[in-house]
């Protein structure tokens, strides 16, 4: 398989995981600054006109894997394909950001729920959703709806 | 970084990237199979509750990196990480899937638009959207208005 390497890192206010809100209900409103290295600033050309943003990171802070695990908005375990948990096979996070602007390689986004100095491995267009009708969330939805009991 | 490693393999009817749906208007509606192998299978539990599947997956027969490349949707350059090409600094796929169903460790999808025997990096639910009204896809639009007149 390939070789990670970072193309950038991420400036966020949270320094620490337990400073990053989780669970039901989150909301992820945080802004912050993708830091693109200059050898990869070719590769932003026309990420401007582009609303929302794929942001691929590494859990660099993430100890180990662990596949069946609790996750903070519930108190039953899931397998961690069923969830957002850091403790992956490859520790791999995800998370959709609003570009709000660019300066030359820094991107200012709103949106992050990455630690500060999280290293970047890609950034992709956001281009469309499943409707929310076609949607079911799983697990998920049983634990809210349990927890709003 | 971490050292990848493959959770599991696609099966696809594409053979080679030829056949796979590109450009403006592309549907992937195409069947497919998520073949987890049996160590992360725990990893799946409750998975099936889940309608719709983010796979990130490698490009394993992507030579090389491309920071600003001509999409089949346009016939204009435009920066790696404002395109879903194949050329990145790091190699990373990302497909939403819709899961039809779970049998063991092989998950029935449908809206492949992988090669067969593509490496999977990791699975997480998708849960959410960005609303459409809020969502602007930048020179993708351009391209697709000026492929209309």
């Amino acid at each position: 398989m390939f070789t990670p390497r970072p193309i950038g890192f991420v400036r966020s206010p949270y320094k620490d995981t337990a400073e990053v809100p989780k669970g039901l209900g989150a909301k992820h409103e945080a802004e912050g600054t993708l830091e693109i290295l200059p050898e990869f600033e070719l590769g932003l050309t026309d990420i401007e006109g582009i609303s929302h943003l794929f942001v691929l990171w590494e859990f660099d802070r993430a100890p180990g894997c662990e596949l069946l695990g609790t996750p903070p908005c519930d108190d039953r375990p899931h397998g961690v394909f069923a969830t957002r948990s850091p403790y992956r096979p490859n520790p791999i996070g995800l998370t959709v950001v609003e570009l709000l602007r660019r300066e030359g390689s820094r991107l200012h986004v709103r949106g992050v729920d990455m630690l500060d100095g999280t290293p970047i491995l890609d950034l992709k267009p956001y281009l469309s959703g499943v409707p929310e009708e076609k949607l079911r969330r799983g697990w998920l939805a049983e634990a809210e709806a349990r927890k709003s009991k």
